[in-house]
């Protein structure tokens, strides 16, 4: 294998084994056997497990801004309905492995905001661009006059992702669609609603 | 101390560090430890660990549920208003320490809902439990034309706990209260609109 390719496999396999048991539960060995990469090409890449797992989240936020980007910028869709479309594309994906592996930034935030101040500063940022994304798109629904402007863009984005993530938790916990449907119909037909 | 005793100082320090650290990276030792009771004792009321971690989650979804009976039944406040006290004495205490703990039923749930379908099975009952005492309290408010009827009160119940264990998991990924802030919000002045 080329050496960026390398990489990109061991970040590739090392995304679906954190995501799946945990930063801790993740062993370098396991990643090496599953990617089929020797030791020391690993730590040609990478200085440490550390080092490893903030890539595997950068690699993850990058691909989650591109995206958001894809579905938030999509001017010929009108904006709720593109945050719509967002949503119910995470959470098919998400419901493919029903919920078994959940949200990569969710999982990690439980798993490592107390323990590790480089981990939770990388996955606070990556909160913080998907609200800004969400929250832009919401401004534009008030412009365009299709959302009440009573609600905070900001504050509102930051509620949507927020309730997004605890759904997730719950349909993992009950090993139920229920949660998501629950969180889709009140963000839509509630929160927000026309002026 | 009397085996009584003793139980309940296990349960009582298991529950501190299982929701500090995790169901897995909590040791016999440490909880012995920290209790200051022999290992023997230990195997005296509890046959593995398994069977410690599942007392851990019963007593504290026992307590959640005196817990929601307190507020929830009180009969001399308004259904609303007493949904309010609950989450705002729940949020209360997380903030105490800065969110580091967080709530237990949503910490394993994250961590073990995917490994361990006895306490997934646990976990779900709180969340439902939880769930059903929250509607009761939303069907009453309604009674009382206190709330719209256009809200399915099950469903919203089930939202209101999701969002909450999610703005938990933001508040605890960017150390900051602003995400239980944001929940109060939108549940209460949008969400929970009265008719």
């Amino acid at each position: 294998m080329e050496s960026k390719d390398t990489r990109s496999e061991l970040i590739r396999v090392g995304t679906e084994l954190i995501n799946r048991s945990g930063y801790h539960a993740t062993g370098i060995d396991a990643v090496l056997k599953l990617a089929g990469v020797p030791k020391g090409s690993f730590y040609h890449h990478f200085k440490s497990k550390e080092d490893f797992g903030l890539a595997v989240v950068d690699h993850f936020a990058d691909r989650l801004e591109r995206n958001l980007a894809r579905f938030l910028d999509y001017k010929e869709v009108a904006p709720l309905e593109r945050i719509r479309d967002f949503l119910d594309d995470r959470t098919a994906r998400l419901a493919q492995g029903q919920f078994t592996r959940g949200c990569l930034l969710g999982n990690l935030g439980q798993e490592l905001a107390d323990l590790n101040e480089r981990f939770r500063e990388r996955l606070e940022g990556a909160f913080k661009m998907w609200q800004k994304r969400m929250a832009r798109c919401l401004q534009e629904a008030q412009q365009r006059g299709e959302l009440s402007v009573d609600l905070d863009p900001n504050l509102t984005a930051g509620f949507i992702l927020s309730s997004f993530q605890g759904a997730l938790l719950h349909a993992k916990t009950t090993k139920s669609l229920q949660p998501m449907q629950d969180f889709h119909q009140v963000i839509f037909d509630v929160v927000l609603r026309r002026p």
